[in-house]
C-alpha cells in the first residue's frame, strides 16, 4: 500500500517527537533523506540507527534538518504489518512539521486519523474490536478503563466471539448442505441435539456480554452515582468533599441545588460520575419541582445511589420510597460530627448506614464502599463489552440466536433455521470485522487521532 | 549515576509517547516491569523489543499496564552516554503517568529539566555549547533558527573555540614555565613572535564571533524590521498585509497608530520581528509625540528599516533624516495601485524604491528584498554566536587577548602576561564548559524541558 507518514506523539514541543512511516516504500523513502552509518535498507529488523535527516540535492548545498534515531521494522513484524520506520527527532514543532513535509516530498502520503491501525486491521494484525480498543486505550483516563481497553486489545472480546462464531459457522454450513438435498427430507447433517446445545451456549454467552455492557460502558464513561436525600442533609457538601473542590453551591437554605450537577472523580483507579440532585420534598416552587423531576431521572440512570440522611431520623418515607427501586443503595448518615461520641465508621454490614461528616471531610468510609461495589461489578475475569457498536451487534446476534432456539424447539425446516443462523453469524462477524463495509470502517477510524 | 526517567515526548494525548530511562540500572529497572521474548539485559545494543509492562508481584494478581516497544542503548553509545531504555507506550496520559510512577517505584528518580542532556555533558558526549544548542533546537521555530542550533549542536562554536584555546593553553604553559626560572631573565620558552601571531589570530576570530552575535541573536529572536514613514502612507496596512491578518488598526485619520506594534513573521524560513511605528511628523499631541519617540527607538533597535512613502513625493525631509543613520533601509512606495500604468515591481538596484500596494496585498517585492538582505547577513559558512552567555564570555576573552597583545607590544614580563592569558583561557573555557561551576550548570539546564 502507499506509504503514509504522520507525527505519532502528542502535538506540541517536547524533548523528542516520533514520526511514523509505514508502507511498501517506507524504508526506501526514509533512506532518501537519512544518512547514517548504513542505509536503512541494509538494517536488520527491530534495530535503531543514529543519523542525519538531510536533503538529497546533488550538487547544490545540502540542508540538514535534524539528527535523529530511526527504528526499522520489517513486514509483517510491525504494528501495521507493513515495513515501518519510526523517526525520533528533536521535539521542535518546526522540525516535526518540516520532517513530515520532507517525507511527503519524498513520496509519502500524509496519514489520516487511524490510518496506521486501519492497516493493522486490513493486514490481519488485529481484528476490529482490537483496533477499536487502541483508540480506547489512548483515551484511557483511569486504571479500570485502561484494563478494559487492554484486555480487548489483547483479544478478550474477539476470542470469545470468534470461537463461538466458528462453531456456529460449522453447523450453519451443515444446515445449508441439507438444503441442497431438499428432496431427501429425512437428511439431517446437522445434529439437532448438538445444534440446540450450541445455540443454548451461545445465547447464554451473548446474554452475559449484553449484561456486561452496562459495566463496561460505565468503566468508559464513569459509573453513575446519584447523591439523593431530603433537602438540607448536605448532599452538595458531600459532592464537594468527594471532588475536593467547591463544585456545587452550598447554603443552609433548603432547595439550594435545583439543577442536577455532574462531575467525575477517580477513586482507586475507577472513574465515577457523581450526580448531585435536588432535595426530594413536596414543594410548590416550579423550578424546584423541575429539579426534583431531574433527580428522579438521575436515580434511574444511576448504578449506585448514595442516600444521605441526617443523624436524627426523618419520619418522612418519601426519599426512601424513590430509592427502593434500585439494587445498589449506600445508606449514609451525614453530619455525624454533630453527634457526641460518634466518629465516622469504615465498616458496614450492608444494613447499618455509614457514618460520615462531609463538612469535616470525614468521608473515607463512603469512598471505600463505592470502590468495593464498583469492583464487585467488574471482575476482570469476565469479558466485557464497552463499545456501543459491539453492544448493538451483540443484541442483534442474541435475538437471532433466540429465534434459532425457538425454531429448533418448533422443529422448523433447515431453510428457515439457516436465515436466523445467518443473521446471527453476520451480527457476530460485524463485531470482529470479519464482515464489514467501508462506511463502518470509515466511521470507526475517523474517531482516531492522526498518527495512530 | 542514579537512574532517571521522564516522559520525553510533548505533554498530552497522542498515538504514542516515549518514556526515557537512563542510568546505571536503566536496563535492570525496566526488566523488572518488562516481559518480552527475551529480557532486555540479554538484548543487543540498539535493538527494539515488543512486550508488556506489568507488575512483578509474585503470587498476587499481575496487572498489565500496556503493550510497549523498548529500545535498548548501551553505554557509552547513547545520548546520555549511559545505559538507556526508551519505552514507547500508548499515548494515554494515564498510561504515561502510571508508567513513570511504576518506574519510580522500581528504583528510578524522576528526571529534572535538562537532566538527560546534563548527563550527556557530564559524560563527555558533548560540550556545553552543544548541550545548550539542544534546547535551542527544540525551541526552533524557523529554518534559520534550526540551522543555527543544529550547527552549534554539531560543534561549530565548540570546535572554533576549543582549538584556539588548545593552542593558547600550550603557549600559556610555556610562559608559566618561564616563571619557574625567574632568576634567568633571558630565558623565553614561549616564542614572542609566534605568541603575537597567535594572539592576533585569536583576537580576529573573537571579534568576528562578537560581530556574529547580532545576527545570531536576531535569528533566535527575529530580525527586527521597523516600518517607518510619514503619517498615513499605509504603514499599518503594510504590517497587516505582511502578517496576513488585521493586527493593527487602520483608518484614514493621521496618527491612528500611536504605540509601536510588534509581531513576528516567518518568510522563507527566516523569522522577522516587524515593528509598526507611529507616523513621523511634528505634532502637539502629547500621546502622539510619545509614540513618535517610540518610533525613533524602534528604528535604533531595527536591523532593517522599511521606509514607506506615497507615490507623490513628499518634500518634507523629516522621515528621511531619521532613517539615514541606518545601514539597511528599504525604500518603498506604497499605494502604487493609485498610479495609472504602474504595477508592483520585484527588481531593485538599491537606489530605485520598490513599488507596492499594501491594500491590494501586492507586497511580494518587499518580502523578497527582506529575505535577500537577511540571507546576506547570515552566510551559513560563518560560525555564529546566538547565546547571550557565550557572547558575554567571548567579550571577556576578547578584552583579555587585547591586553595580551598590548602587553606583548610593551614587552611585559611573563608574569604579567600570564594573568591575561589565564583570563582569556578561563573565559573561553566557560563557553565550552571546560571550566564551569554548579551554579552555571544549574542555570543552563533549568531552562530545558523535562525529558530532554
Amino acid at each position: 500500500m502507499q506509504t503514509i507518514c504522520a507525527i505519532s506523539t502528542p502535538y506540541g514541543v517536547g524533548g523528542i517527537a516520533v514520526i511514523r512511516v509505514s508502507g511498501d516504500d517506507a524504508i526506501a523513502i526514509v533512506d532518501r533523506l537519512f544518512v547514517g552509518r548504513v542505509p536503512l535498507r541494509e538494517a536488520k529488523a527491530n534495530t535503531v540507527h543514529f543519523g542525519r535527516i538531510q536533503t538529497d540535492l546533488y550538487g547544490s548545498q545540502v540542508e540538514v534538518l535534524d539528527e535523529v534515531l530511526c527504528s526499522v521494522f520489517r513486514a509483517p513484524h510491525s504494528f501495521t504489518g507493513e515495513d515501518t520506520v519510526e523517526i525520533a527527532c528533536h521535539g521542535s514543532i518546526y522540525i516535526q512539521q518540516e520532517l513530515v513535509r520532507w517525507l511527503i516530498d519524498a513520496g509519502c502520503r500524509a496519514a489520516e486519523p487511524g490510518d496506521f491501525t486501519r492497516r493493522a486491521f486490513l493486514n490481519g494484525k488485529m481484528d476490529l474490536t482490537q483496533a477499536e480498543s487502541v483508540a480506547d486505550l489512548i483515551a484511557a483516563q483511569s486504571k479500570a478503563e485502561k484494563d478494559l481497553a487492554l484486555s480487548q486489545l489483547r483479544g478478550s472480546v474477539s476470542n470469545e466471539l470468534a470461537s463461538l462464531r466458528e462453531r456456529l459457522l460449522h453447523f450453519t454450513s451443515l444446515v445449508e448442505l441439507e438444503l441442497d438435498f431438499a428432496d431427501h427430507e429425512e437428511l439431517e447433517f446437522a445434529d439437532r441435539v448438538e445444534l440446540t446445545a450450541l445455540a443454548d451456549e451461545i445465547e447464554k454467552k451473548l446474554a452475559a456480554l449484553i449484561a456486561s455492557f452496562r459495566t463496561g460502558n460505565a468503566i468508559r464513561n464513569g459509573i453513575p452515582v446519584a447523591i439523593v436525600g431530603a433537602p438540607n442533609v448536605g448532599k452538595s457538601t458531600l459532592l464537594n468533599a468527594l471532588l475536593g473542590e467547591q463544585r456545587a453551591i452550598v447554603s443552609d437554605i433548603q432547595g439550594t441545588t435545583r439543577d442536577t450537577i455532574e462531575d467525575t472523580l477517580i477513586i482507586d483507579g475507577i472513574l465515577f460520575r457523581l450526580i448531585d440532585t435536588a432535595g426530594l420534598r413536596e414543594t410548590n416552587d416550579t423550578i424546584e419541582n423541575m429539579g426534583i423531576e431531574r433527580s428522579r431521572k438521575a436515580i434511574e440512570r444511576a448504578q449506585i445511589v448514595v442516600h444521605v440522611k441526617e443523624p436524627n431520623p426523618d419520619p418522612s418515607p418519601k426519599g426512601r420510597e424513590l430509592i427502593e427501586i434500585k439494587e445498589t443503595v449506600i445508606e449514609v448518615v451525614n453530619k455525624c460530627d454533630l453527634i457526641k461520641g460518634v466518629s465516622p465508621q469504615g465498616e458496614t454490614n450492608g444494613s447499618r448506614p455509614l457514618l460520615i461528616s462531609a463538612k469535616n471531610n470525614d468521608i473515607e468510609p463512603l469512598k471505600q464502599e463505592l470502590v468495593r461495589i464498583a469492583k464487585a461489578s467488574m471482575s476482570t475475569s469476565v469479558v466485557m463489552l464497552s463499545n456501543a457498536r459491539h453492544y448493538e451487534a451483540v443484541v442483534r446476534a442474541h435475538s437471532a440466536i433466540e429465534r434459532v432456539q425457538e425454531g429448533l424447539v418448533a422443529g422448523l425446516s433447515g431453510e428457515l433455521l439457516s436465515l436466523d443462523l445467518q443473521d446471527c453469524l453476520n451480527a457476530l462477524g460485524e463485531v470482529t470485522g470479519q464482515i464489514t463495509n467501508q462506511e463502518v470502517l470509515a466511521n470507526i477510524f475517523s474517531k482516531f487521532c492522526i498518527g495512530k
